[in-house]
């Protein structure tokens, strides 16, 4: 099995909102960021666009919000995830330097693998087997 | 009671992803822009920030996408909120002209009135009076 | 010759940042808006993606800001235009309610028509006769 | 004298826009982030929001592009800066992987000092001690 991927990122200043926190939008990017560097990470790049004919769209997203965060704090993205038949569920949790000890973002998004034309395709057998070595965490 | 408030924006070109496509984290973005526009709708932009020390934070969002949307499509947000004691919920569904007679997307985001420090605050009554002559749609 | 065109947009909240005042970033996103704003009141979006293939790709850009937005202003990008060959040039002064009578921010964006591949290409005729009646304000 | 600063960052997938390629707003994301590592490089964050009460705000961005960067394209942002008088001044050279030996992006931001209420304000000791020995490039 592998280890739990993390993702580290710095909060960007444009990412921040008049209440002086990151906007809520930005932690879909947050996410989408973590699964990018998860697909290197485990050698799948090729498997997904640009090199590959193959995104993976979005279904459905879900987030909950505990705690803010700031300009320059730096966040981890603790990012679990498993097939489900065709589509692959990711799950993410999001810690940050400032608050030890507790998530201050949750969330969950759902993928279906689509070729340049948006139609439902098979996922590719090399991201399968990564797959079944992948940890999924319940949080 | 109101008419279900409907909000009309079309899709910006720097919305789009690489597949051609709304980019999923714009819908947030979409969401915020309904709720504003539904604030001033019912004349309560006085009772939130920057005209009144108050803003509503985000506790929790979920988006479900079945259609994407893409440059400069027409989307209509129709918007239905009501109140759960201290929290305001708000519903959304996307249309677009481009598929007439279904739902691009779908979304709800649950907020709390919070003051300048991020301190739970009351609901001003103001708001309080228009929420109980908001229709809520179960969609 | 066409009147001067003017293009109204609030500042949405996200689109503020921890200094409370819209992010410089997003001054190129209203200029965007403001172009496809006009390519549609001229009656020219048939000539642009995603109606025709082909785009106008931004070669240069420059701003400058002299008084700052914040969320909820209601803003007004004046735009002029003008053919330079093959390229195409525009020029945007944006005021602001709060400010009477003062720019908040000027730019200019230089762009050259491209299809799908990024080739450089034509510009259709219906654009260039618009073009040749279309007003260029000096600032 | 120091060496002259690189800050590197993969193209993110929201990032990118319908032409497949990155927005051109995104590029004064990229120079902000690229700024403010140079600050964390230089030790320099304590003399910077949220550490310390003064931003940067910006005057003036000037880009120029001449080409395109694709998602998860690994960029380098070579960046230059000096003070003039109370400004600063900084440079941006964007390289690509993809295009070796030529940069895909050149741009300028001229900012100014100001406290939280944006107001004018000196630049700290700190920070002018490092200018003095920050190079200049001319490019």
């Amino acid at each position: 099995m592998f280890e739990q991927f993390h993702y580290h990122r710095r909060v960007a200043f444009c990412d921040t909102d008049a209440m002086k926190v990151v906007h809520h939008s930005n932690y879909l990017r947050y996410f989408e960021e973590a699964r990018v560097a998860w697909l290197r990470a485990r050698e799948l790049s090729q498997w997904h666009a640009p090199h590959y004919p193959m995104t993976m769209a979005v279904l459905e997203s879900r987030l909950r919000h505990h705690r803010p965060a700031y300009f320059d704090d730096l966040l981890t993205v603790s990012l679990t995830v498993r097939r489900e038949k065709l589509k692959i569920r990711f799950r993410y949790v999001i810690s940050s330097e400032r608050f030890i000890g507790q998530a201050i973002c949750e969330g969950e998004t759902l993928h279906i693998p689509v070729d340049d034309e948006f139609r439902v395709c098979r996922l590719p057998e090399g991201l399968i087997r990564v797959l079944e070595v992948e940890p999924w965490i319940e949080t």
